[in-house]
């Protein structure tokens, strides 16, 4: 997390989300590519004139048609983009030449209708891989939506990009620093894959701070790896995941070194809170895990172990039992490949010592099992080696849940 | 696996297991580290004299006490062994110099009585970490073993090394070889953890051939790739996972060169059964899943890919549910970490065409399904990289029973 010793500002929650911040509108409806009547699965987002616009993607070698285009795109108008649309119910990965085909009439649509270059806008789908959109369906869609842009309908595009996701996720912020105060909001969907085949995570972001295409990108990535990269529900990274962020500068608060850290304190004050909703919304999860690993000698090894843990099946079903045990999580950080000394590590739940000197403290047990009951669930483990470097990495319990969720006979 | 082409020698199945083998013997009995009345918990095998012995151990960097006490027992007898005693109920694991000082005297209880130095013996130990052995019980009961030491016991020393294995395991095997025949006959035990905190597997060869300690040692970690290293239930590589063979050389078919081969394909084909035979027992298990990856750059590539999706949670509840799921095994075998093209990936479950050319065969589904409905379920993705590595790796379905197993509340 960002050390908040040099901000000199001020971040204070406030209402709304992905429209929260000056310049933006959007839209959001029902294009008739989820099944149900009504349900949102198409929404616009869009800024006034073309701003700075940053991007981050799948890191999995099979990318959705959508992910590919959007990084060209990107590339093509240098970071200054005018709108982002997105789709749910259908992740168009998988879907060879005609994927990519759709992915560039969904951005050519709302370019016409806008009247901007295609390369100003971006393009994510999440849903089911290995099926075509239906465009008769889509292009109409986006074209009202298009026709339907205004402030105060960010929780509308909240709900439109989720697919089963069990609640809509978004958040905002004010930072006030010397230079006056600028918003950053955004909007979330994780990973209820109740319909199975879906590609998951898309993160959106605005603020109307003033920034330059760099810089966000900078600060985006930064805010990105104690955030959304720092989750994990099944350590399964889709082909769709994609987090992008938009600065409109309406608020005349102009981003230099001075207040860069304002900026990346807004936004790892929303990233943080979407990213943890994501866990707690993660499919079957009844508790998020927080887990943190300390005096790592770097902040890799640090996060390797932690993202160990998080994803050893023992320790998640453990934890979903309220069953204080130590020994897994001992276990799965010496698998974690960090050199360590077990004998200097200390592993406490809830604040609870259990392991310290290679020897467990299991009188100390029902303590931990107690704070195990919770929702929220505390792991920390000090690997002693000396070094300062810390991590911590949100995940959720695995629950009986979580298998019949996935394991659900889809043919 | 081995290429038979340059096999001069017949595998043919025999009954037995670990003293199947001339020159080994071994006894098990309670000895009260288990609860319940009468439940082997303790064996020792024995040759009579020192023989070739080899040990693999757990790469985890928190290390049980009988590991660490057999590597170096190993290393100080130059691979010259007498005997191997192994308990059941407690892993000697997280002990601290209690721990170690336990293992010592298990070691020393066995010498004394065979009469050897204590170099000569080597442990390992299964079972519940964090917990000290009682070595008021274990100690009596080592002796009374090593009194009782006799051919035709193997099956109770089957027995005596199980945690909560639904099954016993043990395999032998005849090798015909133009300079005589000889066995190979082995045990093992693997992951039942309904009992928290369990360290898992362990795993005994012995063969009546007669080779080096250094060409045993080889031919044993090169069926170990194979067989042993290539099955994953949960991913979790424990605190005490051991394998041993010993070679007494009584059946005087001299291992060379020559028949190098004979012995590898003898080790392989006990490992193998044993190996699948544990991913059979896996925790809540109700399919095993053999994986083959064809057609990488290297063998490293192909068990990469092979692994990340023997251990994807999406994967494994998919099989559970008989879903022919092709996405989840594309998505994973794209984040890897190993690079191929998608669009020259094919993926065939149960022999059927799932996904080709970057597009999926959906209409061919049913069929993968009927086939995912049996207890073994084939999933083949040839990466089309040009390279010809292959690599193949078992694991079991992920089913809300191993939830309930490992979820289970232990104070």
């Amino acid at each position: 997390m960002a050390e908040s010793s040099t901000l000199n500002a001020t971040v204070t929650p406030i209402d709304g989300g992905i429209t929260a911040a000056k310049g933006f509108t959007s839209a959001a409806l029902h294009s008739g590519i989820k099944v149900k009547t009504g349900a949102l699965d198409l929404t616009v987002i869009a800024s006034e004139k073309p701003v700075a616009t940053a991007g981050l993607f799948t890191l999995n070698l099979v990318q959705a048609a959508p992910v590919i285009l959007s990084k060209e795109h990107l590339e093509r108008s240098s970071g200054l983009s005018r709108a982002i649309v997105v789709n749910s119910g259908c992740a168009n990965a998988c879907t060879g030449t005609q994927g990519f085909a759709d992915a560039k009439t969904m951005v050519g649509e709302v370019a016409t209708s806008l009247g901007c270059p295609v390369e100003q806008v971006l393009v994510a789908s999440t849903g089911v891989i290995g099926v075509n959109l239906n465009m008769s369906k889509v292009a109409p869609g986006i074209r009202a939506a298009v026709s339907q842009l205004a402030r105060g309908k960010g929780s509308e595009t909240a709900r439109a990009i989720m697919t089963t996701d069990p609640f809509p996720k978004e958040c905002a912020v004010r930072v006030e620093t010397a230079a006056g105060s600028f918003i950053v909001g955004g909007t979330a969907k994780g990973s209820g894959m109740i319909e199975p085949n879906m590609a998951t995570m898309i993160g959106l972001l605005t603020t109307d701070a003033q920034v330059s295409p760099t810089v966000l990108r900078r600060a985006l990535e930064e805010s990105a790896r104690d955030t959304f990269n720092a989750i994990t529900v099944d350590g399964e990274c889709s082909t769709n995941d994609t987090l992008f962020a938009m600065a409109s500068g309406a608020s005349g608060v102009v981003i230099d070194e001075g207040n860069y850290q304002a900026l990346l304190e807004g936004l790892l004050t929303v990233s943080r809170q979407l990213a943890v909703d994501i866990v707690r919304g993660g499919e079957g999860a009844t508790k998020v895990i927080r887990i943190t690993v300390e005096n790592a000698r770097s902040g890799d090894d640090a996060r390797q172990v932690a993202r160990t843990i998080a994803n050893s099946p023992l320790v998640k079903t453990a934890v979903h039992g309220a069953d204080p045990n130590w020994g897994r999580i001992v276990a799965a950080a010496g698998r974690s490949g960090v050199k360590f000394d077990p004998n200097q590590a200390t592993v406490h739940v809830g604040g609870v010592r259990l392991f310290e000197n290679g020897l467990p403290h299991d009188d100390k047990a029902p303590l931990a099992a107690e704070h195990m009951k919770g929702t929220d669930v505390d792991i920390h483990v000090d690997l002693g080696t000396g070094g300062g470097s810390k991590a911590v990495i949100w995940t959720c319990d695995l629950s009986a849940e979580y298998v019949r969720i996935n394991g659900e006979y889809r043919t």
